[in-house]
C-alpha cells in the first residue's frame, strides 16, 4: 500500500489549498474530510496536481500515513478542533504529530499540547498566514511544538512556505503555544497597520480633499518607497476600483462598518495580561468596533463638529507618509514587545528577528520594512524596543514634526486619527524624562494607602494624608 | 445566647472597618478571622463602638448569626475567597446569604453564585468602593445576587452606605455577578478619570510652565465648578504638598511609575469581549504600564523630541479645563456603554441612572458630575450614549475647539496626551458621516474574501479581485 508523507483533514478552502500545495511540491498527501464529498471533489478537480490518497474514515486516513505520522488539522478553531483531536488521538502512536493549522488561541494550544504530550503525541500549534492564496502558493508558517517535531515537519513546511531571497517563510517558533501566539500578534499588528492606512486615506480625503482615485495614486507612489508592502499595494487597488453598478468609487458604496474575527481582540487582552502597552492595536480594534455600532453612530450624528475645516496645505500627502511610517514603526515595536514579553512569560525563547524574517513573504503584513526589523534584531538581539534602532530612531526623528502636524490637523478639523495619536503619545511617553504617573501614585497613596516609591532612595512610603502628612516607611 | 444580625469574616483593614461601621449603626455584628488575634484586637480596640460577637471558630461564628444568616466575606479575591466559601457553606442552611465584599472578577462571582444557588444559599457578590475610610464612614455599595437576598440585606447595607441628599449610595444592581461587574467598570472609569487629570497636570506643567503649587491652585479653582469631585480635590492636595525631607514639591520626589491592581485591565478585557470601545480606559491602563517599564524608558530617553517647544498662550488653563470636562464625559459615556452592554449580555437589567446615583458618595469617583448622568438617564433611560444628552452635547460643543487645541498643542510640543486624544477621536468617530472602515472592509474582502455590505442594498458581496473584478453575492 502506498503511504502518504503527510495528511490533511478538514478540506474547506484553507485545508484544500494546503493539501494541493503539498501535492504540487511532490509530497504524497492523504486527504480526509468529515463529509466524504469534499474529499472526492478535491481529488476529482485537482488530482493531477500530485499524489492524493483520499480516505473515507479516520482509520483509513491514519493507516495511509508513513510513520511517524504527520496529521494536519484544518478545522474551525474551538470545539471542532477538540472534536478532531478526540477522534484521531486514539488512533495514533507515540512519536506521531498532530499539526493544528487553525487560528487557535495559544492558551488552548498549550492545554492541548500538554494533554497530548502525556500520551507521547506531538501537538504542533501552527500559525498559517496568507489566506486562501497563501495556503496554495506559499504562506508564512509559524509552527510551535517540540523541537523534535520540527525536525520531522520543518523540511515539508519550509518546502511549501513562501520564500524570500532563498529563505523560506517558516521556522520553528518555540515550544507548545509559541506558534499560535506569534500568529495572534501578527494579526494584531495587521489590525494596527490597516487602521493607520485607513486614517491616512481618511485624512487625504477630508483634510487634503483628494478623491479616491487620486488617493490610489498616492498609495501607488508610496508603494515604490519605504512603505512598500502588500497592504499598501492592495489599498491602491481597492481605492482605484470603480463600482460597476453605480459608477461611483467602490470605497463609497461599501458599508463603513468593519468586522473582526477575534485575533486582534486576543492580542490586546493578552498584552494586558502581560503588562505590555499596545495602544496601536487596541485603537485599531476599537475603531472597528465603533464603526460597527450603527445605532450609536446614528444617535451621535448631530453632535457638534469643529468650527475649523481648514484644508491642509501643499505637501500634506508627504506629511501623512511620514506620520504613517512613524506610526507603523510604533505599531511593530509594540507587537514585538508583546512577542518578547510572551516569550519570557512562557519560556519560549523566541527569536524576534526570525519572526520578522518569516513575515517577509506569504502573509498579509509582508513588507520591505520587515528587513529593517530583522536587521535591528541582528544588530542588537536583546534590544528592549525597536524604536531605538539606529535606522528607526533616525526615521522617527526625521518624521516627527510632520507626524505631529498630522495629529494636530486631524484634531483641529475633526477627522478621527486614534491610531496616529496613540502612536505619537506612546513615543512621547517613552522618551519623557518624567511622567505624570508620579501624580497618579500620589493620588493612589492618598485615597487607598497604596504607597509610593521615591526618586532619591529605596523603599516604599506612605504619607499620612489624613493626619499630619508626615511620611512613613511602608 | 445573643445573636448577631450580620457577621464579617476576614478582619484586615477593610473587613474591620466594615464591621465597625455596622456596629456603629447599632447592628450587632459577629466577627471572625482566620487568626483569632485580629478578632481579639478589634474587640479590644473598638468594642465600645457597638455590639461585637467575637467567634474563634467557623462553627461559633455561624451559630451566632440570626436566621437567615448574613455572612460577609472580606478576604483577598481569588483562591482565598473559594477557600472561605468551602469552609462556611457546609455550615449554612437554605436561605442563608454569603456576601463577597472583595474585588472578585464578575465571572468568578457568576460561577460561585450558580454553585451555591444549587444548595439554596444566596451568594451576593458586592462591590464596595471607598477604601478604608469609605468602609468605616460610608462606602458606595454595589450588591449583586438575588432580589430575595437584597430584601434581607438591603436595609443593613443602605444603613452603612454613604448618603447623598437623603439617598443611600447602595442599591440592588442585578442578579449574580452584576454588582462586581459594575464595581469593575467603576474602577475602569476611575483609571480613565485619573489619567485625564494626570495629563491636565502634565500640560499645565510643561505647556503652560506652571509650578506644582500653582497647578494645585488651578485644581482648587476647578473644584468649585462643574469638575467638583473627590479626585480633583485630592489632586490639589497632592500637588500642594511639599516633601519634608527635601523641601521639593512632593510630586517631584515620587517615582513616576504607576502601579495597578487589575480591575482596570479587566474592564478593558471585558469590553473587548462585549465589543464596546473603551479607548479612554485602555489608554489609562497602558499609560500606567508604560510608566512602569523602567528599562524601556531608559533605553528610549534619547529619542529625538520635537523642534517646537512653544509655551501655550494665556487662557491655556481654561482650555485644559474644557478638554478635561469633555474627555471626562467621553470616559463616563464609554463606561456606561460597557455597563449597558454587560447588562444586555447577562440579562441583568441594570438601571444605569441608579448606578450614577450610588456613585455620588462614598466612592473614589464621587462627583457633582454624576447628578448630570443621573439626570440624563432620567430624561432618556434607553439612550445609547450619554454624549447626546442635551447638557452633555452642549458642553461638548462648547468645549470642543479648546479640546482640539489642547490635543494639537500636546502633539506639537511632545507632551503625551493619550487620554485626551483617544476621547476626541472617539467623539469624532461617532459623529462622522462616513468612516474609513469602508476601506478596511474592502481590504479584508481583497485579501481574505471576507465579503462586505453595501450602502445601497441588502446582502453580502464579494468582488473577484483576482479575476475580472465583478461583484458577486456572497
Amino acid at each position: 500500500m502506498e503511504t502518504a508523507r503527510i495528511g490533511v483533514t478538514g478540506l474547506a478552502v484553507m485545508g484544500r489549498n494546503l493539501a494541493r500545495n503539498l501535492a504540487r511540491h511532490g509530497h504524497p498527501v492523504a486527504v480526509h474530510n468529515r463529509t466524504a464529498a469534499r474529499t472526492k471533489a478535491l481529488v476529482e478537480e485537482f488530482g493531477d496536481e500530485g499524489t492524493f490518497l483520499p480516505a473515507e474514515t479516520a482509520e483509513q486516513f491514519v493507516a495511509s500515513l508513513e510513520r511517524p505520522r504527520r496529521l494536519v488539522v484544518m478545522v474551525k478553531a474551538g470545539a471542532p478542533t477538540d472534536a478532531v483531536i478526540d477522534e484521531f488521538a486514539p488512533l495514533l502512536e507515540p512519536g506521531d504529530m498532530i499539526v493544528d493549522g487553525g487560528n487557535a488561541h495559544f492558551a488552548d494550544t498549550r492545554r492541548r499540547e500538554a494533554a497530548l504530550r502525556e500520551r507521547g503525541i506531538h501537538f504542533v500549534g501552527t500559525g498559517i498566514s496568507g489566506g486562501e492564496e497563501g495556503a496554495l502558493h506559499g504562506p508564512s508558517i509559524m509552527p510551535g511544538g517540540s523541537a523534535e517535531s520540527y525536525e520531522a515537519l520543518g523540511p515539508l513546511l519550509e518546502d511549501i512556505a513562501a520564500n524570500v531571497d532563498g529563505t523560506p517563510c517558516c521556522t520553528h517558533v518555540g515550544p507548545d503555544g509559541a506558534g499560535h501566539f506569534v500568529k495572534m500578534v501578527h494579526n494584531g499588528i495587521e489590525y494596527s497597520d490597516m487602521q493607520l492606512i485607513a486614517e491616512s486615506y481618511d485624512l487625504l480625503r477630508h483634510a487634503a480633499g483628494l478623491a479616491p482615485a487620486e488617493i490610489a495614486e498616492v498609495f501607488r507612489t508610496w508603494n515604490t518607497g519605504r512603505l512598500e508592502s502588500y497592504l499598501i499595494e492592495i489599498t491602491a487597488e481597492v481605492l482605484a476600483h470603480t463600482d460597476a453598478a453605480t459608477g461611483r468609487p467602490f470605497v463609497d458604496v461599501v458599508l463603513d462598518q468593519a468586522e473582526q474575527k477575534g485575533t486582534g481582540r486576543w492580542t490586546v487582552q493578552t498584552a494586558l495580561d502581560l503588562g505590555v502597552p499596545v495602544g496601536g492595536i487596541a485603537e485599531a480594534v476599537f475603531a472597528r468596533s465603533v464603526s460597527g455600532h450603527a445605532g450609536l453612530r446614528e444617535a451621535s450624528r448631530n453632535l457638534p463638529g469643529p468650527s475649523r475645516s481648514a484644508v491642509a496645505g501643499s505637501g500634506f500627502a508627504d506629511k501623512v507618509e511620514k506620520a504613517l511610517y512613524a506610526s507603523k514603526i510604533v505599531a511593530y515595536a509594540q507587537g514585538f514587545h508583546e512577542i518578547q514579553a510572551g516569550s519570557a512569560e512562557y519560556g519560549w525563547n523566541i527569536d524576534a528577528g526570525a519572526m520578522a524574517t518569516i513575515w517577509r513573504g506569504g502573509c498579509i503584513i509582508r513588507a520591505r520594512f520587515l528587513d529593517r526589523i530583522r536587521a535591528a534584531y541582528e544588530a542588537d538581539p536583546s534590544t528592549p524596543t525597536l524604536l531605538t534602532d539606529d535606522h528607526f530612531a533616525e526615521a522617527l526623528g526625521d518624521a516627527q514634526d510632520a507626524w505631529r502636524d498630522v495629529v494636530a490637523t486631524a484634531a483641529r478639523i475633526g477627522v478621527p486619527a486614534p491610531g496616529f495619536s496613540t502612536a505619537l503619545a506612546y513615543y512621547d511617553s517613552l522618551r519623557a524624562d518624567r511622567l505624570p504617573a508620579a501624580l497618579t501614585q500620589g493620588q493612589r497613596d492618598f485615597f487607598g494607602a497604596h504607597t509610593y516609591r521615591r526618586v532619591d532612595r529605596d523603599g516604599s512610603f506612605h504619607t499620612l494624608w489624613g493626619g499630619d502628612r508626615t511620611e512613613v516607611s511602608a
